[in-house]
Formats: C-alpha cells, structure tokens, sequence
C-alpha cells in the first residue's frame, strides 16, 4: 500500500502570513498522495465583530446560530479555503477545496439537543471513501475545511481535528495513512512549562501512565483520544507537532498503537 | 456524442429563495451531464455596507480592491456555492462546488492597467477540460462560482457569463453542449416594454438586422455576442431565458449559427 500523509492545520498557522507560506510550500513539496485539513482562525472572531455576529455561549460552549454558520461558511468553506487552494497551486501542488457538501465528501449529524442547543453543529458520521481515493488517483491534493453538511440541504460546523481522523480512519482501507496534527508547541510535552520537554513517542500503555500522572491534561485528553481511535482503526501512524513538522522541526511526538 | 447542459443562473435568482429552490430542483431532475455556473446577487452589496467596505467606483465602473474581493470570495465560493452544493444534493444531484482554483479549473489573467485600474479582476483565459470530463465521467455536476484565479496565487473576480460560455466552449471538444442563459425575462424581446414578446429563435443574420434596427441594445449586445462566439467555437446551441426555462416555461429564445 502507498503511504497517505493527511495534515490539519489549525488557527495558529492560518493566523500567520509567513507561516502559513512557509506550511504551504512544505506541503506541496511532500511526494505522493496527501490531503490537508484546516480549521479556522481569529478571523472568525473579527469578521463577526465588523458584521455585528453576537457569539453566543451557553455554559462556555459556543452556539452555532443561522448567523454563526453563515459566517464560518464565507470564512472556512471560501476566504481560507480558496486563499489555501490558489497558494497551493502557485507552489505546483494540485490541490482542489472541499466542503463536506462538495460531493458529499463527509457529512455530518446535527447533534442532538439535550442540555445544551449547539445549534448548526455536526458530529461527523460519513467520509466518500472512493471520491477521495479518485482524486488522489488523479493526482489531487484535497483540501478540507471544517463545514460538512447533513445531506438535506443543512450544513453543519464540525470539528476540524475529527475530520481529519475520519478521513484518515476512512482512507486506512487504501493507504498507509500517517496523520499529522500540526498546533503551537512542538508536540506533547513533558513538562508543560518547557518547550523542549516533547515526548518522542507515546503508546497507549505511557499514554494511561501519563494520564493517571496527570502530565497529560486539558485539551491534550481529546487530541490524544482521537489519536488512539484512529490507530486503533487502522492508521498506521500519528504525529503531534508544529507547523515545521514537514520541514526543519525534528521535534514532534509520533503516536502508536 | 452526449448532450452536455451548462446552465447559467445570475443575481435575481441567487436573491429569491422560492425562486433559486424550484430552479435547483428543476437542475436535479436533469438527466445526463450538467454543469452550473452561478454569479453573485444583491447579498454582495448588503454584507458590503455590514462589513464596512466601501463599494469603489471609476467612470461608473466597479473596482475589486483587497477587500472587496475578500468579500466575493466568501461569498461566492463560500456561501453562496455551498449553500446550492448541499441543497442540491438534497435533490439527489451529486454536486461539487468549485473556484477556478480548485484543481486550477479555470484561470485568468488579471486585467492590465490601462485607463483604469479594475483591481483583482480576471479575463478568463484557460479551462482545465479533462478535469471537467473527469468529473462528469464520474457522476458529477461541476457547481461553479466566478471565482478564479492568475495560478500564481492570485484570485480574481472574474465574469460569471464568461465562465459559463468558456466551459461551453471547451467541453464542446467532447459533447454536444447546450448552453442556456437564465436571467429575469423570458428571452430576448421584439419589445422591452412586452414581456411576452419573445423572440424564439435568433441566427446571425436576424441577430444583424435586430442590431441594426434598434431593438437589440444595451446589456443584451455583449450577452449576445458571448452566444455567437460560443456557436462560432463549437457550442452546439445557446439558450436564453428565465429560471423556469428547465421546467413549466415554454417561451424562451434559441440562438443558432
């Protein structure tokens, strides 16, 4: 099987002109088959201001009003997604943008009002295996931004980091899928404090140990989770990392089973 | 060889909710291979004056600076294109919304410097027709926004007419292509002020004649000589009509060599 690089981005690297470039021109510059998956950025946050978007929270949750999606669909789905595509094709890489709509690439189900309304939010439930495996057979480099749709007619926000380890899960049938998380520190660290701390590798068995130890916490529980989900079905590979992963950074922590 | 259906719907769709649902509904129902190409609609303007971004204006025409053309961009190739991608594939139409930048579908040169300085506009100058083919082989219905983009980086605003009669025109290489125009009359009319005077079929030589008498002017002259081009270069037949033209409306006009 050919070994399949996925890469999500997220706001850090959005956020930054000279990083972004910089990202960009590593990716394109991988050999074979890759797919890359952005979030979002502060933009989100700016452009709601300038139209007059009220964020809504609900016990410190983000609610996704008509507003808020329609927001995120102009920034994610066209200003991001489209910036992204045209740089790539300027760097020789072939890359084609995608919503989950586009296609029906992934969709996503509404979640579920119980205590909390989180409104036009997805949870990730079908990735078109065979639509991305002839784009990557035509020499396409996908690139997926974080809105999705219900397949009605709705679209939905959804989690940028589960689309990645969906497709990942998905195109493990095809590919040897080694998937990267690129965020702002150079992997997970030992000692949160120190930037230099980063754990090389971690498998599920350091990974409870670490866990009951409490060095991993917060945001990293659901990263590292969703990491071990996916090798667990059938991803060969995950790294945790920086932005320079693709390039000069040497320091990432690599995932296993 | 197959009958290719490239359909162009513009604002006074795009702005009516009713309007644009029957005419994507009608758009499914299409058997064979079809392509929609959409423009932009009075939402520009609207979110324009909410976001603070003036509308620039040199000898009447309009000028696409940063941050206009950011505002297209999420409008059209976000918004405005997901917003039809996933209500089409509601209707069952396995639609995939594209820019000129997604797999470099369709590029265009930014027009030079001249009189006036238009900013991030586009002449459209290739179109990538095995992409298309490509996709069309494979099921699905190209959704294109007019988006584009130089290849070197650089999207542009470019004209969705042109788009629409440059696939036409391209794809005519490996289909028999009907190209239709919706816009908000029946046709072109033997009288503007009777909107049931629809001519119903216009060759050159009428078209000369309607020219010369008067009838035809204005904002039809250059819509008809972007029909007659496309004729000259292989389009089998052009069409020109409201967004009923799929369905219920009988009356439209049929442009021939």
């Amino acid at each position: 099987m050919d070994e399949l690089q996925i890469i999500k981005i997220g706001g850090n690297v959005i956020d930054h002109t000279e990083k972004l470039q910089t990202f960009l021109k590593d990716f394109a510059g991988l050999n074979g088959p890759k797919i890359l998956v952005h979030g979002g950025g502060k933009e989100a946050t700016s452009l709601a201001k300038k139209m007059g978007v009220p964020v809504k929270l609900i016990e410190g949750r983000r609610i996704t009003d008509q507003a808020n999606l329609d927001l995120v669909t102009m920034l994610y789905a066209g200003k991001i997604n489209k910036t992204i595509v045209a740089q790539l094709q300027n760097y020789s890489c072939n890359a084609l943008g995608l919503s989950g709509a586009d296609a029906a690439s992934y969709t996503a189900t509404k979640r579920a009002v119980e205590k909390i309304d989180y409104g036009f939010v997805g949870d990730l439930k079908t990735i078109n295996t065979p639509f991305f495996k002839n784009l990557l057979d035509l020499g396409i480099s996908p690139v997926c931004c974080a809105v999705s749709h219900d397949g009605k007619g709705q679209l939905l926000n959804t989690n940028a980091d589960t689309v990645a380890a969906g497709l990942a899960t998905a195109l493990s049938e095809h590919y040897e899928v080694v998937l990267s998380y690129c965020f702002e520190k150079k992997g997970v660290l030992q000692n949160i404090e120190d930037e230099h701390s980063v754990i090389p590798e971690i498998n599920f068995k350091l990974y409870s140990q670490l866990k009951s130890a409490g060095v991993i916490a917060d945001g990293m529980l659901p990263k590292l989770h969703n990491c071990f989900q996916a090798l667990k079905n059938g991803v060969k590979e995950v790294r945790i990392g920086n932005s320079m992963i693709l390039s000069t950074e040497k320091q990432f922590t690599k995932i296993i089973q």
